[in-house]
């Protein structure tokens, strides 16, 4: 009896410690696979250096407002002579009266999942007085703020802190850049790819995505993939890699409150005329406090609550709010002490601008104030329901809402007027991240870049998923690769030149791997 | 005893009548006087129309906003002129830093009374492109938005109902043309004038008056005079004829609020850092309600109760609110339902302008936001006590108060800051309708014009009338002349041209008459 049992411990143990070395085996040699990889594209990176930045520069100088339709299609040749050049069969996309999207597909033998790789190569509106140097003339910094350095003067290695300044040097046209120096890198050090791959380069995402919904319809066929992987939006404020599996979704609307229908001297009319900013600041105030507490009546109900796994996810992120405030010149946050992460997990009232009267100021009563208000939306909030909860908020505030721009009897009929004029948007959505695609692009990030990366279950920032959920009911996962400090949206938008080189090993990585461990 | 009391009560009588005889004869008279001379400078006027148009003109060409320093030279220069024509001793007023004042000084023969006319010949900043024609080249339109009439087609008689559009074709270069063209009236009809006259064309008015002061005390001796006669602002808005005796006060803040240091991506940081257009809102919403009461603990104690005659005046006046909301497309007043004459003897809070995020409205938060206040203040409230009033609400809201641009470590170490940058200003301040002056002025305007003008204890706007009390002691009274819905201070300013006319008439009876009632 007792010997039958040490032999059976032993054999046990023999097993265990069989199991034990094949696994970590195994383990190794797939990071230290993945490793390999990582140094033939760094190798490669380390030689090419300035062909990556010319191209990158090259594009950025091509003006992006998706307005701007002569300039758009300048992009759209652009990039399709981007694609050929690496051999990646493209053709364009376009539904009635969409600005074109660029597609393209690239086989790999054997490979039996495909993924495809959305990118927009569309930027948001500037405001060029506001810039450092002009939005579309890129320009070389070697810090935020810091001191220019002519573009001639590039020498290989560059140093990983200099910046690109320039509209979508961050969002979104670096991404895509990477991307193909990935695929040249792979393609020179003879690394195959493991998954088929396709291209989705959008045109229109700053302006809201309006034909997206009608493209992937039309292309649905063409679009088929096991997997979309997101290229936009920027790693943690750590600096560290960042992969998250869904986004806020957005809405917007640009809330105009009126006075009399002409001008009026305000000392011969003031406090007897009313004045359209101040019923614009009231009703901006009742709907959200300075806390960042949404004050519209019913707005927090269809919140989903969050997951067990991703409330660990979260709270296994570094927390940075401190480093943060100090580089902010912040002494408070909004959401009461609440941690970033936590808060974009809510939804949020964004007030994005507010006019009235010009910059000189007269001493006059206005005809009218203006300001654009945003939505971020997380899972379960419907567009449709947001709506009507803010009209429903506005007229308790004892407004009658248009939305034409009203004339002067419907001006002498109603007291408080308010026009709401609704942009396009979309909701949040969130894939899980038990999903087998999930974990595998994980276990590829980890090997690639080390356990420290953050994993997110929705990213703050808006991306219009939910379409791609609707229409093709393919997941979606996000792997940004740009400077969280980049301006994006905003004046002196900017590339910080490392993530581009760490972009381009992750997504090498992502290539040549993810076809490997996906079961 | 009865006979007596007959012979008595006869007698009496008799001197009655007398009297009311002597008394009535005078007054028709007097009436029959100042009708007289008024049919002359009609006359005069319709002989003279292109002549009086062409002087206007050529004087609203020159633009005169007070910061173009080489233009402001211009309007001296040409005002210069315009004077000495006349006969007008003219000489130029200054005080170190300030733009010139036109003096000029014509001495009326056996008059004992000396009146100073003030205009100003600046005029506010401009925003062009919401003008519908240059604000410096004069056009003629029939009516306001109606269709443009060519200069060169003006033909005598001119429609009264034409209006000339330039900055300042009211706002206040038209009541200089008209007091010139009265005189030549007067010397054309060789009447008289009554008393010794001055001209004081201040160059600074629309930008706070800020040399004022100096200049007053520096000529003190060379400005002494018996009244003031301010020739700004506009008539009522029945177009009926107005005569007061102050006006309110006025001074101004610029509130900025700040968010992090540099604008931020609304996704990813929306509801976590600090929004400065929520910020703003807050505050502005917390200063006044949206019907036009001031909020700030404090703010009516100052406020000097009207006198039963400032109150009689008031009532007397015709109500116009009905007829002002239909012309003006509203629907609502503020002061929930008290006329517009009252309303205007309170204080008022303005929100003159509102902006952050500029036109286009980029998904971003702000890095600040801005907005200038005005205040109107009434007879016995300070600028010093206003100041203190409104600082102790901005930070009873929570504010940390700076008046200079905030650096990054003042805003790593205050929560919610706020920037004021406080304009310059003066106090209200109304002249006594019981005076001599006020009286005599009360009864040439009644004999020009008839009973049916208003009179009014404080204008509604502002005039830097408190210095004048302050430095040179002397009464002030204010007879304005242009239409009330001119357009002041805003884009598409104008004159409608039947005020000049009436203008013109007013301003000569003042010069013939006002000596000669004046006891």
């Amino acid at each position: 009896m007792k010997r039958n049992f040490i032999k059976v411990w032993f054999v046990n143990w023999i097993v265990l410690l069989t199991a034990c070395l094949i696994s970590y085996t195994q383990t190794y040699a797939q990071k230290s696979d993945t490793q390999a990889i990582r140094s033939k594209v760094r190798d490669y990176r380390l030689q090419n250096e300035i062909t990556i930045l010319n191209e990158l520069v090259d594009l950025l100088a091509i003006p992006n407002v998706v307005s701007d339709t002569e300039n758009i299609q300048k992009n759209v040749n652009h990039l399709v002579a981007m694609l050929e050049k690496r051999g990646i069969q493209s053709q364009v996309l376009q539904a009635e009266g969409s600005p074109p999207v660029v597609f393209g597909e690239l086989k790999a033998p054997g490979a039996n999942k495909t993924i495809v790789v959305y990118m927009h190569y569309d930027g948001q509106p500037v405001n060029p007085e506001n810039w450092a140097s002009k939005p579309w003339q890129p320009s070389l910094r070697d810090k935020l703020e810091g001191k220019e350095i002519p573009l001639t003067d590039l020498k290989s290695p560059v140093d990983g802190e200099w910046r690109i300044f320039a509209r979508s040097a961050s969002d979104d046209k670096s991404p895509i850049v990477a991307m193909l120096a990935a695929i040249d890198a792979l393609q020179a050090a003879k690394i195959p790819l493991s998954v088929n791959l396709k291209f989705f380069l959008e045109g229109e995402e700053e302006a809201g995505s309006r034909h997206l919904s009608a493209i992937l319809n039309k292309y649905a066929n063409l679009l088929k993939a096991d997997v979309w992987l997101f290229c936009d939006g920027p790693v943690h404020q750590t600096r560290n890699m960042q992969v998250s599996f869904g986004a806020r979704g957005v809405t917007g609307v640009r809330v105009t409150t009126y006075g009399p229908v002409r001008a009026l001297h305000s000392g011969h009319y003031g406090n007897w005329a009313p004045n359209p900013i101040v019923l614009l600041t009231h009703l901006l105030a009742s709907m959200r406090d300075t806390d960042g507490k949404i004050l519209i009546e019913g707005f927090y109900e269809d919140v989903r609550p969050l997951t067990e796994t991703e409330r660990q996810a979260i709270a296994g992120s570094p927390n940075i709010d401190a480093d943060l405030k100090h580089e902010l010149g912040l002494a408070w946050s909004e959401g009461g002490g609440k941690r970033l992460e936590e808060l974009i997990m809510q939804p949020a009232l964004n007030v994005r601008n507010i006019q009235s009267g010009g910059a000189v100021a007269r001493n006059a009563i206005q005809t009218e104030a203006t300001s654009v208000i945003g939505f971020r939306l997380v899972p379960n909030q419907t567009l449709k329901r947001v709506r009507e909860l803010v009209e429903a908020h506005i007229r308790d505030q004892g407004f009658y809402i248009v939305h034409d721009s009203p004339d002067i009897e419907i001006r002498r009929q109603h007291a408080k007027i308010v026009r709401l004029q609704w942009g396009d948007g979309y909701p949040s959505i969130s894939t899980s991240i038990e999903l087998p695609v999930s974990k595998a692009l994980l276990q590829v990030v980890a090997e690639t870049v080390g356990e420290s990366f953050v994993k997110l279950p929705i990213l703050g920032g808006s991306l219009p998923l939910s379409t791609f959920d609707e229409v093709l009911h393919t997941p979606v996962v996000i792997v940004p690769m740009v400077n969280h400090d980049n301006n994006q949206h905003a004046e002196n938008e900017n590339l910080r030149i490392q993530n581009l080189w760490d972009g381009i090993e992750v997504y090498a990585s992502i290539l040549a791997r993810l076809g490997q461990v996906w079961k």
